[in-house]
């Protein structure tokens, strides 16, 4: 298309939305001259793309976000969606023991968004996606009355066996990786028209999942991995289920970096439930044999025992969590 | 979790909401005791699913529909549209000449919504990618204002080259496989309030890809291949732009089914136009050789020629087309 379809002669580029721009032009924007890696053997603008799964098999996840249920534009740049849609997914695959590949998007918004907006999302998604080595291989978009980005990623498990959230054993250590609890710090924060203090704020929009960790830890010997999107507690009761085992965890190894203790302190709450319920921060949450040594970066937090009388589950310091359980869906709509 | 939870004591299940239900559990419901593939080698309920890959690479695409964009409730049945947007990917593995794997679904909808209308909503992707040996192996729900259903498929190239849009070259032959037309004839009949002929509101409801077209035309050494989801001429213009060529089609070859032809004449149409702009029957076009033999199930309708001075494009009978050109997103929202 010619540029004068898309720009308002001497205007600037700002307010064209994407019911002027296009469809497809859009499109054309957001995935030509991009760098894609190795493993994109035909990238975005067929039917299909083409991925290379050396390993023989592939690790495949979709985790969608809707504006006002997961973010909002007025406390986040749609490059910072773009890169928290990623993590979310990304954060899955390395969850598995798995090296993300690619991502495919599927993007509805409002005619009226700004290209501009969309094309910042876009960057933000390729900028997480590349912090892995992944690339975007291709997707959709279309219309819809809020914005929805629905993301699917795509990995390579390069030889290793997935590591489920059924194997952990009694005997296994307890172990995390990966920042906790800070999205929900920063969220307190925004909820309360703040912008401050950033470091909080920014881990509240764009996640920093330990990816590497993921496969260091399958290799390692991890029994048990789940990504923490819904908070450390909810994540592993689902571990716990999945392996029929008790989660013993114990308070003291959870560190509460400073300026999240000063935060809490300032708004009368207890930093350590958003280190234990607090979601979106995708840290990793893995059980090792006990006798293994844990790779760097993680830290124990706990042991897996035989479910007692009650049963599998999770408890802190022996006893069940008396606190917010996680991050539940489906407040807005 | 309890029955109890779910369905109100002596009250029908019609009613109850996804919010009354929760997340987890209507996953549970439309995961549990499915039948998956055996490419599947890891279905739903962990951070990722994992499916085999045996040619070393993956087949990936992403299509997006919402709730009055690309369906409306009271004109189709949840199954239908899942089975709908199942169709729309699964074609596009199709057109790569690809056989599908796997769906994964990112469903996000109302909380108010019948757990109910999503649970058929499943049967419907479950039954549409059983039909072509796939499985459903993942997926995410959440909360939006309207029901937004963002499906990617995978597939297996079998060792086969990708099909491409880029491989029409002059000489070669013009083909379709499948119904063209009809869901656009269906439309144009549940727009104007009637709920029959039940064949064509029903191609509207649920498109009818042929699948297995798609593989058997990459075997027969098809050049290009594309799935018609926007309409034919729009999606041939891609193939003609992506490879530099004039496609020039017939009108003759083209065949108006009689039931076709007598609601167009009753609503005082030309049925050509349906069946050269109709979107969303996700048939197959592609080129071919003009030496070899067509598969069966293939119709020639035209040929490939150099680009003339007007450059590339499409014709029918010698000029472009005095018609819509094809579906365009973003008219409601």
């Amino acid at each position: 298309m010619s540029p004068s379809a898309i720009t308002p002669e001497g205007g600037s580029e700002t307010g064209v939305s994407l019911r002027e721009v296009g469809e497809f032009a859009l499109i054309d924007r957001v995935t030509t001259d991009r760098v894609q890696p190795a493993t994109t053997e035909l990238g975005p603008g067929d039917d299909s793309a083409v991925v290379t799964a050396a390993d023989g098999r592939v690790v495949a996840c979709t985790d969608v976000l809707v504006e006002g249920v997961h973010f909002r534009l007025d406390w986040s740049s749609p490059e910072q969606v773009g890169r928290k849609a990623a993590a979310a997914n990304l954060a899955d695959i390395a969850a598995m023991g798995a090296v993300p590949t690619s991502l495919l998007v599927g993007l509805a918004c409002p005619s009226s968004t700004p290209a501009a907006q969309l094309e910042q999302l876009a960057d933000g998604l390729w900028a997480e996606a590349r912090s892995t080595g992944a690339g975007l291989v291709g997707g959709d978009l279309t219309s819809a009355p809020v914005i929805v980005v629905s993301v699917t990623a795509l990995g390579d498990l390069q030889g290793r066996a997935p590591v489920l959230r059924s194997g952990a054993r009694a005997g296994d250590r307890i172990a995390v990786c990966g920042r906790l609890g800070w999205s929900a710090a920063g969220l307190a924060v925004l909820g309360r028209g703040f912008r401050s203090p950033a470091a909080l704020v920014d881990a509240h929009r764009v996640p920093e999942p330990p990816y590497s960790a993921g496969p260091q830890a399958a290799d390692a010997g991890a029994t048990s991995m789940i990504d923490v999107s819904d908070g450390l507690l909810a994540d592993l009761a689902h571990v716990a289920r999945a392996s029929g085992v008790a989660l013993r965890l114990r308070s003291r190894p959870f560190t509460v970096a400073p300026r999240m203790a000063e935060i809490a302190s300032a708004l009368g709450l207890d930093p350590l439930r958003w280190v234990l319920t607090g979601g979106e921060d995708h840290a990793l949450a893995a059980t090792f044999p006990g006798d293994a040594p844990l790779p760097e970066g993680w830290t124990e937090v706990g042991a897996v025992e035989a479910p007692d009388e009650a049963g599998a589950g999770v408890t802190v310091d022996g006893r069940p969590y008396d606190g917010d359980g996680g991050w539940v869906h489906f407040a807005k709509y």
